[in-house]
């Protein structure tokens, strides 16, 4: 919620079924529809999910009707006996059920084409609520609806993601684009190597930056994003702010910024390499592939990731990466010499400009005295070589998640020459 | 929700944060504690999220206060001036802010450890509402508190997903596993290789099972789950009435369940490489490390997994994997030739037992005439040796997630003999 955001357009969204309550699946339409409705500049403060229950169903979408302009439901369109929204809203806006015949077509058409009669249970899906306006559903069974009580929209639309989506892109954007009163923007940044609070001392004073947008910080074991936001009429008027809000923080944090918005780490490393046509190969261990596997997340990454050798056993490092078996005797399989031996030995025997390895203790348990945690990063060049050492308190697949970012981050600064 | 849930202690779960509802971040917890409550034999009929406003936080509370036995709050116990939780509890439960010694006292020694003094901002963490049990946090800077009004239970918890669990652990479920009455057990049969209609076709009529339990599947492009639910007096009962259920499914498509509940693919396959004494080595190449990082995921690993090698480019499938340039150019580098000499050129080289590999085309775009989503996988052992063709339609992620899966899957299926 932002500064201005009483005067924007209020909405709320209810996902229905069982499923979402139990646990069963995670509900990712309400995060989807959040980010829709921002963008249209309505300000959503309340998600709820409520299982397959008229009673509840019918309270919290009263409720809602009640407290806000626009509300849109997700799940419970389906043909099942606990799909119940449809007849829950019939009651709610009085209305009787009725047969459309467009909806009989659709529905006959697609079974014809799979050679198929209509299931029985799928004609339920003929009947609908005669006050409501049909919105058919090209990319599945159940239509969606459309109903309004004064100036309150509500918007019932099917819970597979792919349908929900499609119904919204086809109905409900268009509908509320002729309402809409503002642009809410967005812009996160991410920062990588600080924590929240030494990245806010670095900063300074946070109140000059909150002057401009408003301001929130979310940090995981990963990173630490910031998001700025700023509401206004028009969409120009957002992006100028923020990008004076976005200047304000590259000035001071920059460094540690690897990207904003939808950048992910590995997409910014692969810029990088294939900028400047240098290309990568990689010696693992503890991270057993991760580093790889993110590397090429990336499409196009076959110009710059040549291989990646995950060496987990010992004999694997000797005889792949060239780690002499006395060295590893003498510092051990996680130290700083082996991590700079396997660098230097991935990219000797790939060919590739650049060599980079990780070997650590991903736990649990410590392992050759090393307790978990213990994590060295080489990096090795024809001129130049580095190594870091951390020691990160995670468990197991933390560990390997935290391992490999900051792999990729040394990789990114080895790229900027910070 | 379950047929006798009537008769269950209800809970609600209160996500608060303006990051959940403004859809800057998925949230968790709520799927968390519904699974965990259910284990307690809580049904949870309603999940809420809602954003920073006190207006807000304090409708939702109040009205969760009505309805339920239990609340349990997630978020906003920060010390950024928009973690409001613990002043608005304090507000509903008409309570006086005090100083927490003990808090003071966690706080200094964990900043201390770190050579630092405690931040200005985080000393407000020292206060605490007069009325509130404080649910000590060892994980982090934020307690939870615990408040009771009549038979009613309120808990207010941390966001962060990490310091979250470890309250629930240590306070909430301890306490309510005091009252509790009765259990909700579920049972997840996981299945791979089948979609879901062809999986409940050689199933047969699904009524059988369901006159035993709750019956819900759950399809996605790598699995379907089958989740069969039961509610009891005790967790002898629902063990028992779960445990007929699985044999009815085991019985009809047993062949194609890899596991149950918390299994992993990459878990169960560890486990058969572990209890047979083999050793694996993977030989990968559009998947980019992803199997390897599967496959280390499980602690202990390193017993059978010697080393991955991710051979990206044609010449590291040559001089890595001993394919010969001759039977690229022949065939394609996405090929069944290919994949059965990655297979064993990965299986002599490491000298493991068996030796797994994967050639495709993770897409976007064709490449060598083969089309996006075009797979081979390769398994190779002394005496024996097979490979499979997959032809995936998605997107470059998910042609990698699914190439994954298929190859554990193989490797599954080779061990156990089908």
């Amino acid at each position: 919620m932002f500064k201005d955001d009483k005067n924007l357009l209020q909405a709320e969204i209810i996902a229905i079924g069982n499923e979402v309550i139990s646990g069963l699946i995670q509900d990712t339409n309400g995060r989807y529809l959040s980010k829709q409705l921002h963008l249209l500049g309505i300000n959503v403060p309340r998600i709820t999910a409520v299982g397959d229950d008229k009673g509840s169903i019918s309270e919290v979408v009263e409720g809602a009707l009640e407290r806000v302009d626009i509300v849109i439901i997700t799940g419970g369109l389906g043909s099942t006996h606990d799909d119940i929204t449809k007849e829950v809203l019939a009651q709610i806006f009085n209305s009787k059920m009725i047969l459309d015949h467009k909806v009989r077509r659709m529905l006959e058409v697609s079974f014809k084409k799979r050679s198929q009669e209509v299931p029985k249970n799928v004609r339920s899906q003929y009947e609908v609520p005669v006050d409501a306006t049909i919105l058919y559903n090209e990319k599945g069974t159940a239509p969606g609806f459309f109903f309004k009580r004064d100036e309150k929209k509500l918007f019932s639309l099917p819970g597979v993601p792919l349908e929900m989506e499609h119904l919204f892109d086809a109905y409900v954007r268009p509908d509320l684009k002729k309402i809409q009163k503002g642009v809410i923007g967005h812009r996160i940044i991410k920062t990588v190597g600080l924590t929240e609070a030494s990245l806010w001392e670095k900063f300074g004073p946070v109140e000059r930056l909150e002057r401009l947008v408003t301001v929130a910080s979310l940090p995981s074991y990963l990173e630490v994003k910031i998001r700025l936001s700023y509401c206004a009429e028009s969409l120009e008027e957002v992006e100028i702010r923020l990008g004076e809000a976005e200047v304000m923080v590259m000035a001071s944090v920059g460094k540690w910024v690897y990207g904003k918005d939808n950048d992910s780490l590995e997409g910014i490393v692969g810029k990088l390499l294939k900028d400047k046509g240098r290309t990568l190969a990689v010696g693992e261990s503890c991270t057993g592939g991760l580093i790889g596997h993110r590397l090429t997340q990336e499409p196009g990454s076959s110009r710059y990731f040549l291989e990646d050798i995950v060496a987990y056993s010992n004999e694997a490092k000797t005889s792949r990466l060239e780690v002499s078996s006395a060295l590893i005797q003498k510092h051990g399989a996680v130290s700083a010499e082996v991590a700079l031996s396997m660098a230097e030995g991935i990219r000797k025997t790939s060919g590739a400009d650049i060599g980079l390895s990780v070997t650590g203790v991903a736990g649990p348990g410590a392992s050759n005295n090393k307790p978990t945690g213990t994590v060295f990063i080489g990096i090795s060049e024809e001129r130049r070589s580095n190594f870091e050492e951390f020691r990160f308190y995670n468990d197991r697949r933390r560990n390997k998640e935290r391992s490999a970012q900051a792999a990729l981050e040394l990789l990114r600064r080895w790229l900027m020459n910070y």
